[in-house]
């Protein structure tokens, strides 16, 4: 690994002070801000993650707030998911696309009220294509980023530690819906959400200067729970099947390229950009699509660059993401493969750094 | 400093095997991509830089491709620098502002014809926003991300190098102008600009196959000049006043505020989205704007965060970008300072990490 040279440009989260005392190892840049990444090691962190409790400062997943009268109309613009049945107090994971259906960003919308939305980002300045819609339609809307920097509590201990500081009504959040949680007198948002398979809560910090005080207070409420510092884990993501836009996905893939084709419902989702792009896809069906792959042989080296994957010498897709699994005692691996090897079982080979491998196509996660 | 965790999210170059053969030190992410910061020391390659020549890996500097009949229609849409006089042939470093007139980019664009133009953009994703306008506003453009890598020749013998790999006839580009040359058999654009007070051009790569070739032809042409592999110098861009979209600006600022109203043809530039706002800012002027400061004692630590500028205990400013000059024996520094105190040689307190300092505020840069 190499060294990242800070600057105010890449910048930091309310809870940077509190991840860099609890020892953050590396760091990656996320919208233009840091996100840690490892702690004690990667293997060591997942271990913890799938054992007990974590708190991640993912102030990256930065708001696009949405207000105004014609907020819904234009976050149906953005997607090719049917918004209609959306009530306030639900997150929807979307995929956004522009005019030829092309991923742009794969947020979590959260419907605060009719007319005030916050859209939370995956890395790409989505507040750039949103403004950008806004103002050449015209829209009564206003369209900014607020204050809000969300902090994750991911692991199988979650709820208990959250209780402890919110109360037990928080165990009662459904997946996807989220409730009002007072904190030093102020209300925040806390959904059941979160970039792990370990179950778990994102909070949604309106307001920088309770970033530290909220930390402070979830590691004291959670030094029973082995409470630590943690960050979205490399091998378990893969191991659920989490896609990583940027990683996995680009503008240059459809949502149904990535597995996301339940997220579009682009016949009823009326007015939204793509639309005539991504029927026709929907109709016809993608020739290449996001794949689990089990890379045989030992522990592969940083997926830092597109692997090819081939058959019989060709070129048959990529993998975008991988790791080493202990649980599952393979390498596991996200990406795009070609229809005519994409099913179940389908055997291939990874071009990795240190040579080719042999692998298996699998049309489901681990997790 | 701390280590970067690689990823295929984090872009390589068509130039990051040159690169890393070369033994970068650090990197950042700029553009979703990475950009050399160091090779031997900040403070090493300074030196270089100022009396030898450096091939600089800026591919991160991504283009915008905008074509079509509605071109420059579109691009004057985007700034209020008046477009009307611009020739193909010609740069213009542009203020990219949004409907509040606040910064969101300050790239160079590149005309190539009347209906032809790349926008090389600084650390945001300007696309999002053009391909936004374009779209609302139903204009006859396409709006992409081209298969072009700005590679950099920096220095005060660049003429020298360029000659060797392109002919005599790179002499006789003018400043902010650009000609045609070829390189195994492509066309590529040769702009004598860039990130630096040295001299020097952009070649705009037309292609990442031909990277790695005209990196190796580069450095095996200049090995009597003393090439080396170099990257935009903290110190070299703060004596010269070179700002950095994100350390020293955001969307919070107008361009007044940042000393770009020379940019501004507010009056003219019909059609420039944000033009309302930015005509009251140019009668008034701005109550805030950048300067350079000198900040006394020995060398500043790393700036990764806004360092107030006080004066009696008031805050009158922000220090965003600041670094050890050997050449001037102090610390040069760029900032946001109050008008009240702007003006050449206002002596004011900078807190930094390791406590106050006494700083001078001054009207013009070093180089």
């Amino acid at each position: 690994m190499v060294l990242l040279s800070p600057s105010r440009r890449l910048r930091r989260t309310p809870f940077s002070d509190g991840v860099e005392a609890a020892g953050v190892k590396a760091y990656t840049v996320y919208n233009h801000m840091l996100l840690p990444t490892v702690f004690r090691s990667v293997e060591e962190d997942y271990r913890h993650l799938k054992e007990a409790v974590q708190v991640w400062d993912v102030a990256c997943e930065r708001q696009v707030e949405i207000r105004g009268p014609d907020a819904g109309r234009l976050v149906q613009h953005l997607t090719p998911r049917d918004l209609r049945g959306m009530l306030p107090g639900q997150c929807y994971y979307l995929p956004i696309v522009d005019e030829t259906g092309g991923m742009l960003n794969d947020p979590v919308a959260v419907k605060l009220a009719e007319d005030r939305w916050w859209i939370s980002i995956a890395d790409s300045d989505l507040l750039y294509w949103v403004k950008g819609l806004a103002y050449g339609f015209r829209l009564d809307v206003l369209v900014d980023e607020p204050d809000v920097s969300p902090l994750a509590v991911q692991g199988p201990r979650a709820d208990d530690l959250m209780a402890q500081v919110f109360g037990d009504a928080v165990r009662d959040i459904r997946f996807f819906r989220f409730s009002q949680f007072q904190f030093q007198g102020r209300d925040l948002v806390v959904a059941r959400s979160g970039y792990s398979k370990q179950g778990g809560f994102e909070i949604y910090v309106e307001g920088e200067d309770i970033g530290m005080p909220l930390w402070h207070a979830l590691m004291e409420a959670g030094k029973a729970l082995d409470v630590r510092a943690g960050a979205p884990n490399l091998i378990e993501r893969i191991e659920g099947g989490l896609l990583s836009y940027g990683n996995d996905m680009t503008d240059e893939n459809t949502p149904h390229e990535c597995g996301l084709g339940r997220f579009c419902n682009t016949q009823t989702a009326i007015g939204c950009i793509g639309r005539d792009a991504l029927l026709r896809v929907a109709k016809e069906g993608p020739v290449k699509q996001i794949r689990a792959l089990a890379i045989d042989g030992g522990p592969v080296p940083t997926c830092d660059r597109f692997w090819p994957v081939t058959a019989k010498k060709q070129l048959v897709g990529r993998v975008s993401s991988a790791a080493w699994s202990p649980d599952f005692g393979t390498n596991v691996a996200i990406g795009m493969v070609r229809m005519t090897h994409w099913d179940e079982g389908t055997e291939v080979r990874v071009e990795t750094p240190d040579g080719p491998r042999p692998a298996t196509v699998h049309e489901t996660f681990w997790n």
